[in-house]
């Protein structure tokens, strides 16, 4: 019998597209917690700790941040919209998530919330996304360029589908980047173009810095299609002001690129002197219509205060694109049929909050601006335990929900990591959740070390602020207790 | 200034794989029926009906199929967890659903439905789907196989990301096929390899014409790597029988090909004589181990008595895999982060039913039981309605909720159909709408036409049995009377 086991899938014979990326924030630090989490269940004296504090990844309700009761009440009654006919729900749900609840039930197709519904989302919902931009903004939206999707990377990869036709296609990232976006590419069959962030100027992207990286890749022969900006920055926590966002609109336009805008941390801004500003409000106010520039937003219901990762929704707004790229756009996103309900729901949420007057608006703003005040406290108390700590530096958090605190290692420490055969980074990572149990994300993660790169040889970690004020208050001890004793094992001694 | 054009996207410029593949059951006849409806809104004396009948799209729930209670109360539980510790909960929630949506939320992340999960989905759910299918098949399954994933179409994307490497490698699928193989086949650059089923046998699949099909391709060539089977068949309708699922397990075994096996529809069997059994019980019983061979089942929480299409709950269960490529796979569904929640907790509500001497049990039974006596009475009737007309022959719906019947049109409708510059069974389809407002999807759109196909140059339309019973009543005398001035407008004269 010729069993032909060259044709069957193992290792060797996948796809090496799907072997070559890295999602380092699903990597290695976190399988290597999960397996001491495991250590510390079995035997709890194990380990001068009792339990890991995970700073790793962006999941802030794993980490005890408590969910919006309206969008929670809302999603309930539409999972079960028989409630919305029973008086017993008036003790169990505000009249005003009941309210909501109706209102989006009876726009559905079906009157219920279990069909498929169009690709793009539900008319009614992208019709209250759209009234949320416009009113952010300033500036119009249509539903017709709003596509609700699981999640924005989702939506990102979506993108990178339309944009990619070979390994000629780049794509312009920054370095630091989230590695998402790598990913991504790398699976459509693309080629990232590298820009870095000036860790210097407070992580800001300089346009010279980005205009060489087109030029060389334009040398080297690829067509630039694109150019991906986080604004507030992962992992840099930057937010960029709006004279450099009107550099980046004047230079995208220029050159004939798409601007993929992630701004799904538009809602965590930390500091007085930033505001967020998208780029199409930003391209809107120089005066740039439709038929000017091509713009991508993408937004979810994951970050901000709302933090409801597991529920994948999220959408894009499309600017600049015509008719027949839509058409193709919604024939693409027909192929998973449609974003989940759950997700559609809770995105027209976030962009539709109670207003002044409704009967629960004064306990959705106090929930809001409780976490909201609780991470600008966070953020200053972790940013200050960085700072001190001896040769690290650490920038100034603006947005987003990350420090990226960069570690001046010592001679001897690199040499160690590399006996190890481990990038220094790793090295300091793998300590640190091993020795003190605070588990965080190396910088070489979001490959911010490049050959290219000026900032070749730096080496950094990615620290959430989202563990709770009990958990960093008890975090930091272990934090300077481990940092002092891993210097005073390989200080430099001249 | 220079505006580089050329490299911003246009219809043009997009990835032509995006450009080049067509999803029928959501294109031209799902177009034209909005449009028919928008029509009948302003003016509902417009035509000789008030509403159109959708038989095209399989979203049962748009169709007012009721949810199962018990699921739905789950879902909204868990959505809303501060739910569970309130007296008056018990009001509106049986203790039963109570008691599920408890264990579900204890076993979370944080307690919470908000949270990421892992890329793979919850533990404990996919310890439900794999008991589920334990317990159906009398084989062990285990959690470590199971993927969770939003709706099987992801997973089916998923599998296909892996597999094709270029388009050099090939995929086996059936003719007539459900379009999303071919379309996420082209989406990932590789090659589709028909085979065709056969409707003289009751769209039986035969082995000698996959074999013809395997050797062309290879002779051309191709790597074929994989082979899809749907059974229940979409849009033929039969249930295959064992003796023909051992004989592709034979086969697959043989020639090293993966099973892709689209098992989606087998809580839809409607005859007595067939029952669903999955590949890998065949394979199991007829003595091959994990070792032996490579299957893909694909399972969701959209079809069968459940129906619940917008939640897009599924999963894959993966056998005969390495360690390595399990790995590869968590990797890339972590690019997406994770199914949503809503979806998992459904997909393990379908695998884990309440059972007997659960309070809830006998409702749900009732539910259950109500929907799948009412598909079976619909699919009888709509046979029958199809046999009743001239020039039509039909085949017994054996399973899925799907009937594919062949209309033998005269000569002069194919002529008119080619004046007008469309397939002719698109001209019937379209003219059903027009017409009767009847909206089915033409056969053209399962790709049952092609250069190699034994069955080129017949005409087929599929129509779903998802109407309710009062609503088939009623169009039944509308397709009659329809095709019967068709036949008189196009009747062949000797």
């Amino acid at each position: 019998m010729s069993y032909n086991k060259t044709a069957s899938i193992t290792a060797e014979t996948i796809n090496p597209r799907v072997k070559t990326f890295n999602y380092e924030p699903r990597g290695e630090i976190a399988t290597l917690a999960e397996r001491l989490q495991e250590e510390l269940k079995k035997n709890p004296g194990s380990r001068p700790f009792q339990e890991i504090i995970y700073c790793n990844l962006g999941n802030p309700q794993a980490l005890g941040q408590r969910p919006i009761t309206f969008f929670r009440e809302v999603l309930s009654l539409c999972d079960n919209p028989t409630l919305l006919h029973r008086d017993e729900a008036r003790m169990l749900f505000s009249p005003c998530a009941i309210k909501r609840a109706r209102k989006i039930i009876e726009a559905m197709p079906g009157r219920d919330s279990g069909p498929y519904t169009p690709s793009q989302g539900i008319r009614s919902l992208r019709q209250s996304v759209a009234d949320g931009i416009s009113g952010r903004d300033g500036y119009p939206s249509t539903p017709e360029h709003i596509f609700l999707t699981d999640g924005a990377s989702s939506a990102i990869n979506l993108t990178m589908q339309m944009l990619i036709r070979s390994e000629e296609d780049g794509i312009l990232c920054p370095l630091p980047e989230y590695p998402l976006y790598s990913a991504s590419i790398i699976l459509h069959g693309g080629t990232m173009v590298p820009y870095n962030l000036s860790e210097a100027r407070d992580w800001g992207l300089e346009i010279f810095e980005v205009k060489r990286s087109l030029e060389e890749a334009r040398i080297s022969g690829l067509t630039v299609r694109a150019m991906v900006v986080i604004n507030p920055g992962n992992p840099t926590g930057q937010v960029l002001s709006i004279t450099n966002q009107e550099e980046i609109v004047e230079f995208c336009r220029k050159e004939g690129l798409v601007i993929l805008a992630d701004e799904v941390y538009q809602d965590n801004v930390y500091v007085e002197d930033k505001k967020f500003n998208s780029f199409k409000k930003v391209a809107r106010s120089l005066g740039y219509s439709e038929d000017d520039i091509s713009i991508v937003s993408y937004h979810s219901a994951s970050m901000g205060y709302y933090g409801e990762c597991g529920r994948r929704g999220g959408y894009m707004e499309i600017c600049g694109f015509g008719e027949g790229v839509i058409g193709v756009i919604r024939k693409v996103a027909s192929v998973t049929l449609c974003p989940n309900i759950g997700g559609q729901i809770l995105t027209s949420l976030v962009m539709d909050t109670p207003k002044v007057g409704d009967d629960c608006f004064e306990r959705f703003l106090a929930e809001k601006e409780n976490i909201h005040s609780s991470l600008v406290k966070r953020a200053k108390t972790l940013e200050d335990a960085f700072c001190s700590l001896e040769g690290v530096t650490c920038n100034k958090i603006e947005g987003a929900i990350y420090l990226f605190p960069r570690i001046h290692l010592p001679a001897a420490a690199i040499k160690a990591a590399k006996i190890e055969g481990v990038s220094p980074d790793i090295f300091y990572a793998c300590r640190l959740l091993d020795n003190a149990g605070i588990a965080v994300v190396p910088g070489s993660g979001f490959h911010q070390i490049s050959g290219r790169n000026r900032a070749s040889g730096t080496w950094h970690i990615r620290c959430t602020i989202l563990p709770g004020e009990d958990k960093i208050n008890e975090m930091i001890p272990r934090l300077k207790a481990f940092h002092e004793a891993f210097m005073n094992e390989f200080r430099d001694r001249n």
